[in-house]
């Protein structure tokens, strides 16, 4: 909303600022200092205080200057710079932990994955800030800054508390995260570095919009497929997370009324067809509760015709599930993500795309564009990083509150 | 987005700040001068220029200055000014056409409904031209100036084109409707007053939000239950309506795979078993195409137990879309309108919050929140009436570009 700032309160009126020229800088790299001050509307003055801080705190870069012909001082381009500053991001999934960390303009600067040591969410929490350390100590030998960490958790978070409400996957109901991992981040000497808990498909998402060739899909859908199934969803460039946090939770939306358990407890979700524990079952991959990882990995890769039969099942409801979030969402772009995507390749996505387009034909309208994820099965983690500069691009979101930095 | 206007682009930024006050005086009834000013953060200067505008203009009105106590000149409050500017909405759909007419606080000043003549797109359009122009001519004998007409299209119309591109239950595809209405407008000498086009659940969305309490719900959905099943989504205070404007197409939503066949041309869509045809079909109420509504509403005045029955089959599948929407969104309220649910009633409705209930106890989650629509069946009408201040309110709305005006 474009409602005028209250008056005096000047730290506002700069962060707005701020962000409005690091938002023209990405769109517009290597821009010089005159053609921002004429973009931004701002004087020249606060455009050189300002640009002076973002250069002074690792921002942004000054390139070399350019001969335009004309007479007087060479214009030097501005960009963001690469090199400086660190976002950390990581995935606490039901199985695995990965954590990356990217630059500011998205490149990926290193990543890593381990099994989960424990479900125990003091063990899980510990587990993963040794590997955002391990990996931030490899990123930022040169004295890089580190501007925060993001995690993806496999479930809804109660925004306004910051609790995890309910990630069934891994068995956790009302667990603090974000209080865990500020504790860890303090002993280790890491008490101004910020911690931003979202969920795993949001951050996802995130990571396609901030970090996606410009200008970006908007409305954008991104369907995670995993152990879980959940969509993030980008409007008008921002996060949608809906009145408490839950929004996009189309893993539980229902495909078939009276339909297969799921485990959260209703029946007919979508999870339940499309989740990675019911093709494990399908496929003869599942023992206990527990996914048969590699075995499942290897019968796919052998061409094994009851576990590609499982993952073609799972793709048509997938289909189905797909055809709900065009007629809901009109999005731009629809991204599928997750280890399901990754796992079950064509056996998965031709029966999708088989169903969706079914559908398409009978409304006899022009189909929605459905892509991969561009960061693959480090999608959330990246995601995790780019909700950094999310945070910072767009302040006034309500998906802030799961912000946890050390109180003063 | 907070990115400050382009430099010198004086009108943008005059037509923010009026935005700003009135959004303000809204909420702030009564407020005077001083305390607008301190609130927006505009100069006392620019509020008194701005305030002497909306205040010719109509949109606002002095009340009696206050005694405070205090010395020297009293405070005036401001307020909006329910007298002078008339908002005009109409409903154009499948069977019948409605028209109100209500001032910028949303009194309902007047409405109208009849039969649809003629589902010939001329001559439809004609009718609710002439319904216009008679409510108009009504509520402005005293001089009031019309702000504008918004029309609800029961169907999906492209925002990038303004044509309808599809609604199936009048039976029209690809047909420029805002063409049409401008045309018999300004034949009528009406050529100042802009037409703009929205989708009927949108506009009934919009209604609530702009007309309802305040603080107002968000994100609210507003599910329309009619000929068509679709839902009108506020989030974030504005409208979404995707990249083409076709979101919120719930009642297309597969509620049951390989299903009923849809006027859609889909396979089990939600409208194929919520729809009022279905209904009338299941209670033996349907002649050829034909609705027969007076025989549907007689029966369930006289409590006839098959049409009571077929009320509560379609209820009970419209508790599973609720379900959907609520995982989906995640809003703060869902509310109901549309003529099935005023025609149904408790049979209806018990059945949808029964097994909405269920989906709820089974997650073991809080509640969402449902409620009825507040104008009941004019909610369209008035929402096309709300749209007008919705979109002076919110300029930089996508949605716009469904508006027609005459070209200078």
């Amino acid at each position: 909303m474009a409602t005028p700032p209250i008056k005096g309160d000047q730290q506002l009126v700069k962060n707005i600022n701020r962000m409005a020229l690091l938002r023209l800088l990405r769109e517009h790299n290597g821009i010089a200092r005159a053609d921002l001050t004429e973009l931004s509307g701002l004087t020249r003055s606060t455009v050189s205080v300002l640009i002076k801080d973002l250069i002074e705190e690792g921002w942004l870069v000054e390139g070399d200057a350019h001969a335009t012909g004309a007479i007087g001082r060479r214009p030097t381009p501005l960009g963001l710079d690469g090199t400086r500053l660190v976002l950390l991001g990581a995935d606490l999934g039901p199985d695995a932990i990965r954590v990356a960390a990217t630059s500011i303009r998205g490149e990926l600067l290193a990543s890593r994955q381990l099994a989960l040591r424990s479900k125990d969410p003091d063990r899980a929490c510990r587990q993963l800030v040794e590997m955002a350390l391990a990996i931030a100590g490899e990123v930022t030998a040169r004295g890089e800054r580190l501007l925060g960490l993001g995690v993806g958790l496999h479930g809804a978070i109660d925004k306004r508390s910051g609790v995890l409400e309910f990630a069934p996957n891994i068995g956790w109901r009302q667990v603090e995260v974000g209080r865990r991992l500020r504790g860890l981040l303090d002993t280790a000497g890491l008490d101004g570095v910020p911690v931003y808990l979202q969920n795993e498909a949001d951050l996802a998402a995130v990571g396609e919009s901030e970090f996606g060739d410009r200008p970006v899909d908007d409305p954008l859908v991104y369907v995670s497929c995993g152990v879980g199934v959940g969509a993030g969803i980008i409007l008008n460039e921002a996060l949608f997370t809906g009145v408490s946090g839950s929004a996009g939770e189309i893993g539980h939306s229902t495909l078939v009324i009276h339909g297969a358990a799921c485990s959260c407890g209703r029946l007919g979700c979508a999870e339940a067809y499309i989740g990675l524990k019911a093709i494990a079952a399908a496929a003869g991959c599942l023992q206990g509760a527990q996914i048969q990882r590699r075995a499942l990995r290897e019968r796919m890769d052998a061409g094994d015709k009851p576990a590609r039969a499982a993952f073609a099942r799972a793709g048509a409801s997938l289909g189905v599930l797909l055809q709900n979030v065009w007629t809901t969402f009109n999005p731009q772009a629809i991204v599928l993500g997750g280890e399901t995507v990754s796992l079950g390749g064509s056996a998965l996505l031709d029966a999708t795309m088989e169903v969706l387009a079914g559908y398409v034909t009978r409304a006899g309208m022009p189909p929605p564009a459905v892509r991969m994820a561009k960061y693959g099965d480090l999608a959330t983690a990246v995601g995790g990083a780019a909700y950094l500069l999310h945070a910072t691009l767009h302040p006034h979101q309500p998906a802030l509150h799961t912000r946890y930095v050390t109180p003063a």
